[in-house]
């Protein structure tokens, strides 16, 4: 009876979609388009879902149908995959004792709101205790999932994010490019900083969104599968590769945080886009990694939106759009203002080189955390020791140091480092597009987007959870995650931009 | 035991709450913000909730439990209710077999599309087939439910919009109220047409869009706990009284279509947001009836909307946004235009009184069909006799008269009487705010609409489920369903606009 019990299978796999999708669109709605006062039946909504989402998966009947198909040997290659990826997100949901679940839940509500509090007084002693309790929590449900086969408790969270991979390959990795970027970093401060007034002052917003628009368009997105709306926080979301929804942001007197918002974003969508959608509603068509999916984002943002080739392309109707501003802009001038280098105290504000030295910090800290070497008491002053010391930054008060991210607020570790793997298969990825693509640049020259958007779906996008992250990256460059890739690819663009040599 | 049983009870019954809300919210996308490719997972998203939400009520430990606490006497009187109201809800559900409702939505899928396409030829045979299954399956559908107290077959099918009425009082109604309309029409159809050619030409979407949000606002429409968007089909959705959602439709040259679809879908969106929130997920915070319901909506649409009053207050502002157009429009010349009676095919596009004709056509219709009476191929024959004989017209072809509704292609028999006792509903319970509020008509006049909704949420809508929908209206007005009340009201009205005696 495997056909029978695959059926089953599959079905149940596919309610379990659609249940994540649903709760899926009940989040997004909260962000773009919820009344204000519609909170409270949302949260219930949302806990309701997410509830009976979770009762689907631990189904004790799911459990006995894996059993039975996997000791059925007649499987094809894609139902074994399907059944790998699914059992391996059982597993994980079976493992966390329910009440834990909801008392992180509860625990979260208070932290999020502790957090907001310290975030008031600019003081983090009165997050502390909150995060405390979170991390004890966290570190218990590491202790539940267990440490993965060559791992350590960390690894327990981090493959919730990144399936496969591990400290040990991670603290090598991340401290080589730290030791080159902190050199790199100084030589870059010593040289004069590229104008950027012109980017100051007011940019219509109705102007902006056109133009996000259209970079969408080039870039490939499907704007019959997906849509673009506003929110406070940029993010991406979809609930099939055919409804793939990106949000942007708007600020009248910072006009690349629309544009670069919108790039990344659409970077992502455009993986969920080119998902397997013969695979709709299996485990199968999904993002096999949180790192890969931000090598999507980045990819985009940086070698693609922040290279001389883009804005070539597009410059010239951006300067249409907001004459009186950036009529008499040179691209050169233009490509050099938005990779400005800047030591700044916020991560969410770095450059591309810079950045990876605040996910190293957090990594750092939280790595010592879960293993119990740092206390939460004693964080704020290790956090802004590193900061001193990797970045020459003084950090003024709490809220521009150690509040700064929500992440730890919503009880979240081990997700940090997937923004510099991310960085670091995004290097590689490129590499290997232009090796395969020989007029990559003079195409993007052009404003012509797709033949990479087609390279990354065939290479990256359409794999699902087929394949993991690193074996993905491995198929399409011939290497697996490293330093080197990134490292060169920084020494080529600032040694050009800011004429120096590292 | 009785408190955790009650508890487990409404944790239950809001378990079924949240996930109606949550299809409701997938819908409500669907309609307004959906990208088109994205229907193919939505609709598989959708049967995956719908099917829960059935599961969920079904179960027999729901059962179980309402069992138990029914024989328990200490309920308090609401407590009373809700179980009374979910336990109805639930004995239909039950009595259904799942095989039926699954042919049904087969069935449902092919008659929508045979609908479509027999109405690009013009031509109801091509209908008629799967016409005829739906019937089956429907009035299996209600033998399955079995003819409730005092009722017959098509009264279990009613009972799903409107508790408690019953085809035996709708009958002799209906036939009162076709006997004063027709030769009504037929005296203001020999009066003089009012002139509407000001009514005609380009009207700026943007500015109908702005009117019709000052139009929600005067209504005391709570846009801190609602949203309107714009759809091809107006319709109002609520996942809570805080989280109210209407929806419009623009047309350049047809400047009347938002206005009215605006304020139609405000007077059910009114209910929605004055349904009592203390009983949040209870079944109790919910709409006693459709034909309430439609009450709601027609009482703002027709008796304050097409009032002299109501113009006075906003015609000013209506002429300022389109000076070209309206600049010279007197309030008498507007009102006499918006009111306009026509003998016109299309019911939706009826004005308020031929609207009843055109449903006590369908009514009579579907009763003989429930009955046996009439065979679906005879139906067209049937429609064109009765639209002749009441109406005076003659159906030029089938998309003009059999074919123009979409609720049979559904398979819904038994929900137009509800548009009829709405609109009798609505002229009883403003009749009895005209008496409770004697400044009523100087206030509309003022523009000044809140003590009119004020009124209408205490009498009808914080009871929620708690009344049956008669009963609502008994206590608010002393009468219940009665055509007299909506007879006076067409009389006075139209005797002054048409200076015509009935």
């Amino acid at each position: 009876m495997l056909s029978n019990d695959w059926e089953n299978f599959a079905a149940r796999m596919a309610e379990v979609r659609d249940l994540g999708n649903a709760v899926a669109l009940l989040s997004w709605d909260q962000e773009t388009h919820m009344p204000k006062k519609g909170m409270t039946a949302r949260a219930e909504q949302l806990a309701t879902l997410q509830g009976l989402h979770h009762e689907r998966i631990v189904d004790t009947a799911v459990g006995d149908l894996i059993a039975k198909l996997e000791s059925n040997g007649s499987l094809s290659e894609l139902q074994s995959c399907a059944l790998r990826e699914f059992k391996f997100d059982r597993d994980r949901a079976t493992k966390v004792p329910v009440d834990l679940v909801k008392e992180i839940a509860r625990v979260q509500a208070s932290a999020l709101s502790a957090w907001g509090e310290a975030r008031k007084v600019r003081d983090f002693r009165l997050f502390a205790p909150e995060l405390t309790r979170l991390l004890e929590l966290r570190r218990a449900m590491a202790d539940a999932y267990g440490a993965p086969p060559g791992g350590e408790r960390y690894d327990a969270l981090l493959e919730g994010h990144e399936k496969g991979m591990r400290v040990a390959r991670l603290v090598p990795l991340f401290e080589s490019l730290c030791d080159w970027l902190v050199p790199a970093i100084q030589k870059i401060s010593a040289a004069p900083t590229p104008r950027s007034d012109f980017l100051e002052g007011q940019f219509d917003a109705d102007r902006q969104w056109q133009f996000t628009l259209e970079l969408l368009e080039a870039m490939g997105f499907d704007m019959q599968a997906g849509r673009q709306d506003r929110s406070v926080h940029p993010f991406t979301t979809s609930f099939d590769p055919e409804d793939v929804r990106i949000t942007t942001r708007i600020f009248d007197n910072l006009p690349l945080s629309s544009v670069f918002s919108s790039i990344h974003e659409a970077g992502h969508a455009l993986y969920e886009q080119g998902l397997p959608a013969e695979h709709r509603r299996s485990v199968l068509c999904s993002a096999t990694s949180m790192g890969l999916h931000e090598s999507q984002s980045r990819l985009w943002e940086n070698l693609v939106g922040r290279s001389q080739q883009f804005w070539t392309a597009f410059l010239p109707r951006y300067r249409q759009l907001f004459p009186e501003r950036l009529g008499d802009v040179s691209p050169d001038a233009f490509v050099a203002a938005v990779n400005r280098v800047e030591q700044s105290p916020i991560r969410v504000e770095a450059d591309e080189v810079t950045y990876n030295l605040h996910i190293f910090i957090r990594f750092e800290l939280e790595l010592q955390l879960l293993r119990g070497e740092l206390q939460v008491s004693d964080l704020a002053a290790a956090w802004n020791e590193r900061y001193r010391r990797l970045l020459g930054i003084h950090v003024s008060d709490d809220t521009q140091g150690v509040l700064q991210d929500i992440h730890w607020a919503w009880g979240e570790f081990g997700y940090f480092p997937t923004y510099t793997i991310g960085n670091l298969y995004s290097a590689s990825l490129f590499e290997a597009a232009l090796r395969s693509i020989p007029d990559l640049m003079s195409f993007i020259e052009q404003g012509r987007l797709l033949p990479l958007r087609d390279w990354l779906k065939t290479h990256v996008h359409r794999f699902g959870r087929i394949y993991e992250a690193e074996q993905i990256v491995q198929k399409a460059t011939g290497i697996g995650l490293n330093a080197a890739d990134f490292i060169a690819y920084l020494t080529r663009k600032y040694q050009a931009l800011y004429a120096i040599r590292f």
